[in-house]
This record gives structure tokens, C-alpha cells and sequence, in this order.
């Protein structure tokens, strides 16, 4: 029975983190959880200048998230993560974000891959920049759920900016919340709260594109499934499917 | 002789409040710096359900800021605000970025005036709301400086994001921010070092609105001074000039 190391910190929400809901907008939600993920490389010595001396880099490329709340301003959240479980190629590392009841508010569940920076391709996982999170090695590849394509739907143009590439050097993935909930319009996204949100990012976006937004909403019980395609010149480079319910 | 009340906070600088450059964004910045206000203002029993209960909201109307050095990603920064003078109309309010070593980062002198939210118009200054932050009374009104015009110049259109409207209900004016910077594309921006910025906020734009980015460059010695106009059907918004040192 292995028990991965488990790493937590705590995170004051402000209220440029959060939307006119009141409450934390995906972008910064993520943006604290993988900081969290990074905090914990740092202190087991398996930092961003460890990974890059392999000439390798963390390439997220799938999330699953399930929100029962989301991080209200002004509310001490505590975010916690955890490497599980690694195989061949990928690593599976849990999220949790807690309030100050201990409550979980949401689960975050994701998959990262090494990527080399040098021809861009996925890399198998080396034994010496995991080692230290203690997570189970496995021979499975674990199924992500799939993602409903969208059938017609509508799209909005987006053009990558200078500010959606973070230090790390590419466009976080975390920005392209901006232009899967932005697309959705005021009026769905103040009646509406997520649920339960799947992702995949196929390809990486860059600095000037111009990207496609584009989505679909079919009506379910007590509430809406959106499905989002990122493209640019047909080709896909990333999903998603959000369920929500009414406010 | 007044010594209004100083108000102190640290902050980690995170990897996703950080540009390709390795420091941090104007937004990230003032939403860290207008936290420390907002803290204080809790801590002083003046917050801004407080504010509120008297029909009013706090605006910013102008911004100066001299930059020695951005804080850089992965340093634990000091947050000083300072609530320093009043007139019938208008709060001045400095803020002071220091790095570990106690070194002046950045200062920020801004200009607050408090509004009324049903009529959108300005309200003089109410003695109970500021009385706790101890800053002194003054007639004079603190000229500010003059911002210069765009002669020819260049755009890009923006428009106005979701996200973009933060919690306090409207767009928040460190937005303004990322329609300022990046039109100035990225080969500017990677090869330049903002070392004074000032900054005027005219209007208010809201969500959905299409908003031109206007900029024009002037070479100065050592570096660039950049000329900024937000406007929207020939009306100014926001107007603000930037000095640049080569990098």
C-alpha cells in the first residue's frame, strides 16, 4: 500500500481573484492549486531548474474537476495536492481544495506528462524527478472520460495576448478558461454555477494566434451541459465539457 | 505635523501573477497593492460594507508609479499603504513595494474619490469614513501630472471580458492595464523595462464593450516613452504615459 506525500497550504481568496459571482474565476483557482503542486516540487528538490536540467519540462494535459463550491472572496481556502499514481508515461496528481471548516469545496483531478523543450515531444517519465513524492508506480493506463464533441455551436474569436504566457514561458493552461467561460456570455454565467468540469489540451496554443472559441448548451435536469472546442484552422486544441446547474 | 496610519503586508509573488520576463504584471501588481488598502480599511472597521452603507464606493482616478524594479517571481515582497492627505474631494494614498533586503521597489502615489453608486456622480469626502486612517487635511488640491496626448498612433481593439469585471462589480482599473500593455506586442515587451508610469482613469467602461488601445512610441535617451489613450467612439477613457529603459 503506498501513500504518496501530501503537501498543503493555505490561500487568503482576494477579490481580483474572483468574478462579479463573488466567487474564485477558474484561472486564479488553478493558478493557486499548481503553485501549491510547485511549492511541494520545490521542497522534495524536484523544482523547475531539476526538471529543466533533464532538458525536460511539466506539461499538463488533462483535468477533472468536481466543484460542490467554489472559493468565495475573502474565505482562508486550504489547497492540498498529492502525486498518486505514475505509469510509462503519465502522472496523476489529486488536488483538493478545503475550507476553514475542513469542508472539501472542490477535487481537482489531473494528468501530467514530461515533455522535452528542445523537439517538443513526451518524454517517459524518469525515475530520479519523481522518486521523492513517494506516488505508486502502476502498469495502467488510467481512461480519462471522454469528451461529447460538440454537434453546432457557436464560436467567438479570442487573440492570445502577452499577458496569457506566464513565466514559465508558454501560455498557462489555465488561461484557456478566459475564452471557454467568456464565450458563455453575463447573463449564463450569472445564473448558472459549475459542477463538474473535463478538459484536455491537445496542442499549445502561442502568443498571437488567434483562436476560436467555440461551444455548445444542451439543457439537462435542473440545469445545462456546455461543451467547448478551442480551434484554430480546424485543428482542435482543446476540449471541454462543464455541467451546471441553475443558480 | 500628521503621521497617518501605515499598513504593512507580504506577499509572495507567484509564477501565474508573472510575465514571460520573469516579473510581475501591472494587474497582478496594483491587485496585490489594492488589497493592502482594502485590509487596512478592514482592520480600521472601514470596509467597504461600511462604505456602502452610506450609498458610496471608493474609486481610483489616478495612478503614479515609479518602478526601480519589478518584483520578481518566486520573492516574498512587502506591501506598504499609507492613507496621506485629503480635500474636500479628493484622498491621496501612497503605496511602497520593498524586496527582503528592505530595498524601495516601487511607489505608487493614486488618487482616491469616493462615489456615489446611484447616481454614478462624485461625493465629497466623508469625515466618518476616513477619520480612523489619520491622514491630514489639506485645501490644496495636488496638481497631477500632466499627461501627454497621442499625436499619430497606432490600435487594436479589446473587447471587454467577463473576467474582466471583478468582484467590487466593475471592471477593475488594473484591467485597463492589459489593453495598455499588450498592444505594445511582444518584441517591445521583452526588451524593455517600464521605470515610470502615470496613469489617468476618465470613464468607466463596461462589459461588452469594445474598447480601441490607442499607443504611439517616442525614442528618449536610453529608452522609449509610450503614449496610451483606451477610447471608445472618440471618447477617452483612460490615458496614461510610460517610460521605458532599454533592457
Amino acid at each position: 500500500m503506498f501513500l504518496a506525500k501530501k503537501y498543503t497550504k493555505k490561500h487568503e481568496v482576494s477579490y481580483y481573484e474572483c468574478d462579479i459571482n463573488q466567487t474564485m474565476t477558474f484561472p486564479s483557482m488553478l493558478g493557486v492549486v499548481i503553485k501549491t503542486s510547485e511549492d511541494q516540487s520545490d521542497q522534495l528538490g524536484r523544482g523547475s531548474e531539476f526538471v529543466n536540467s533533464f532538458g525536460l519540462t511539466w506539461v499538463i494535459t488533462n483535468y477533472s474537476m468536481e466543484i460542490n463550491r467554489l472559493p468565495r472572496v475573502g474565505e482562508v481556502i486550504s489547497v492540498t495536492t498529492q502525486a498518486m499514481e505514475y505509469n510509462k508515461f503519465f502522472c496523476y496528481r489529486n488536488f483538493w481544495i478545503h475550507d476553514e471548516d475542513g469542508k472539501e469545496l472542490v477535487k481537482i483531478e489531473s494528468v501530467f506528462v514530461l515533455m522535452d523543450f528542445v523537439n517538443r515531444k513526451m518524454s517517459s517519465v524518469n525515475e530520479e524527478i519523481i522518486a521523492p513524492f513517494e506516488s505508486e508506480k502502476i502498469k495502467k493506463i488510467k481512461r480519462q472520460e471522454k469528451i461529447e464533441k460538440i454537434d453546432s455551436g457557436f464560436m467567438l474569436p479570442y487573440r492570445v495576448r502577452f499577458y496569457d504566457i506566464d513565466s514559465n514561458q508558454h501560455v498557462n493552461n489555465a488561461m484557456y478558461f478566459n475564452w471557454i467561460i467568456d464565450v458563455l456570455g453575463y447573463d449564463f454565467l450569472t445564473t448558472h454555477v459549475p459542477e463538474k468540469v473535463i478538459i484536455r489540451f491537445d496542442k499549445e496554443v502561442e502568443y498571437g494566434n488567434e483562436i476560436e472559441s467555440h461551444f455548445e448548451q444542451i439543457p439537462i435536469e435542473n440545469g445545462v451541459k456546455t461543451k467547448h472546442e478551442i480551434r484554430m484552422q480546424e485543428q482542435l486544441y482543446c476540449e471541454a465539457n462543464i455541467i451546471w446547474k441553475n443558480k
